[in-house]
């Protein structure tokens, strides 16, 4: 069904959906080619949500030489009017004789009327060409759509022994600068960051991209329980990147206070037992659009998140440095019995030399 | 100088030499290729101490073909009537016209009057060729020599948390299957296992190789300062590896009792605060002729090891388990309130997966 140019064809149409790593969100990241064999006629990716798809892009630089082409999309072109009109009646009118598809759109508002409309015209249609790729590419999108949760990445930072700081307190420079620049990418890849109110408290953190330009960054949530964010404190006084406090609490008179900054958002997720249900707090997350979140936190929140089963990706930097049994460690979990007779539930996934230290990367 | 045959052809002397690692000790990993031009005509490895060098192999291959080559050693050829006769002559008797070695032999014994002998019956020697690399091969074999010490590799297993155990003391299956072979090469590479009472007491264990037929068994090194050692225990009931129990002990009647095993050795290193002096017992192993020594013990030896700034060389095994806060810890450090300002002591030498662990590689 498929042959070496049309692998060819996809792999092109994926690298260029991954040039949009940084900025499709909420929409999935997509990329399309259209070709007459190897005769590539037009490229492009989704840049920005609001902007135009893929397969606008590329029908633009094809033109006339769209007609009796190829077009390689690694996901079902839309069938709906929003923001934009629908890429599977644009593809129509340019007169393309075959699309293939990654994937097919599991969002309910296309799910297969994308290539209805195409074969509706007699353009042959294909799908599942390199769809695993596809799939993680937009792990996030597809998380929000089909689990109604965000895909959530856990990050951390620990010495050798497995320590993230010492019994004061003192964390910085664990990891070396290069591992350092290695987060600031995943918090752009990143739709929203999450942390808990011991680390604004402790750290008064930005959580933002510093490092390199993007085209929006990625949106602050804070696990505040009780709303004890400072007003003075960075996540309010920077008004760069959108701000969500989660909170229980009802105090009107900070709630007041908070709601004359237009970048923050107050979610009031349920109640676990005098703590917000993290569960709940995805599932919020997820209708307001997150679908790809790292959890940039403490030893209890990170715990939080573990005990729950809610990580889907661990990210563990670890420096060749020896911190001690004085110091702190990563996880605050309750011991468990049965983890040295079963297999792991991690299952590493990669794991590479970042100047002197190392980056792990295990998925469930 | 040197060509790329010349680099080729001592490519191949070192590879052959590493196919020694198990079994040469405590004598050096040597390799050796005679070969005109890129035609080699003999080639040969030191297997065992008391058996032939590496130069004897190869030049009982190439019998009369010897005459006018280029001898490539990865080692300078001994001049010292030992256990066998210097290989300098019977270099000089085969007809050689060319000596490359690697590196000079530090050996007081030898130190250059092996390439003395050489040129004094008129062949061209040359030395210095892929020196690194022969260097890091017999690195127990030259730190016993230089620094009058064994080198020392620190192996330890832990959890993606850093944790060893859980609180009971439990440790079994960490890491899995593949790694816990892999640390069977180290064990099978080094002269010398040390451990502590401590980890005879609980564990019982053989440390010996199992999982592959050597040549010979690493000794076992015990640091049993008040003489505890069961006489039940394995380490003295299994005959088949030597054992040395190192000891401030007076116990006679202990001392008699184990007097009557053939395969156990008492060494009496000097006292240090009531314990065991760790730098004069691991002189006292160099002058036994142990080399390249691995500690695998529990967390009060592995820390002292450390603290004694006796380890050149820190092999992590990590599963991608989470043990918990209550679990046990890698290392009993003193916390070290310089450790985040300083640059790591340990340079990340590599990492890498193992099954579903990794093994991280550190060196000073």
């Amino acid at each position: 069904m498929f042959d070496e140019t049309d692998i060819q064809m996809m792999q092109n149409a994926l690298a260029l959906a991954w040039q949009g790593r940084f900025s499709t969100s909420p929409n999935p990241r997509v990329g399309c080619v259209i070709a007459h064999g190897t005769q590539i006629v037009g490229q492009g990716f989704h840049i920005k949500a609001g902007g135009p798809h893929a397969e606008v892009h590329a029908l633009r630089q094809a033109g006339e030489f769209a007609r009796g082409a190829t077009a390689y999309v690694t996901l079902e072109p839309c069938s709906h009017y929003g923001r934009t009109p629908p890429c599977a009646e644009a593809l129509t009118q340019a007169g393309v004789s075959r699309v293939v598809a990654a994937m097919t759109d599991p969002n309910p508002l296309v799910a297969g009327r994308g290539f209805a409309i195409l074969e509706a015209a007699g353009i042959q249609t294909e799908s599942g060409l390199l769809e695993a790729e596809s799939r993680k590419l937009n792990r996030g999108f597809l998380s929000r759509i089909e689990r109604g949760r965000p895909f959530v990445r856990l990050k951390c930072a620990a010495s050798m022994d497995g320590k993230t700081a010492l019994s004061d307190g003192r964390s910085q420079w664990i990891t070396g600068e290069k591992a350092r620049a290695d987060v600031q990418i995943l918090r752009a890849e990143s739709c929203a960051i999450i942390t808990g109110i011991g680390t604004v408290l402790a750290d008064n953190p930005r959580l933002n991209v510093r490092a390199f330009p993007t085209l929006r960054q990625p949106a602050r949530v804070v696990v505040d329980t009780t709303l004890k964010i400072p007003l003075e404190s960075q996540l309010i006084q920077d008004s760069g990147s959108p701000t969500i406090i989660a909170t229980l609490s009802n105090d009107k008179v900070k709630l007041q206070k908070l709601s004359q900054y237009s970048h923050l958002q107050i979610l009031r997720p349920s109640e676990n037992n005098g703590k917000i249900d993290l569960h709940h707090l995805l599932k919020l997350l997820a209708e307001e659009g997150y679908g790809e979140i790292m959890v940039e936190a403490g030893i209890a929140l990170s715990t939080a998140f573990l005990e729950a089963d809610l990580i889907d990706e661990i990210v563990l930097y670890q420096s060749a440095k020896i911190l001690g049994s004085h110091a702190k460690g990563l996880f605050d979990f309750i011991q468990n019995e049965s983890v040295l007779s079963h297999p792991a539930k991690w299952k590493t996934v990669s794991v590479n030399i970042i100047q002197n230290d190392i980056k792990w990367i295990m998925e469930k």
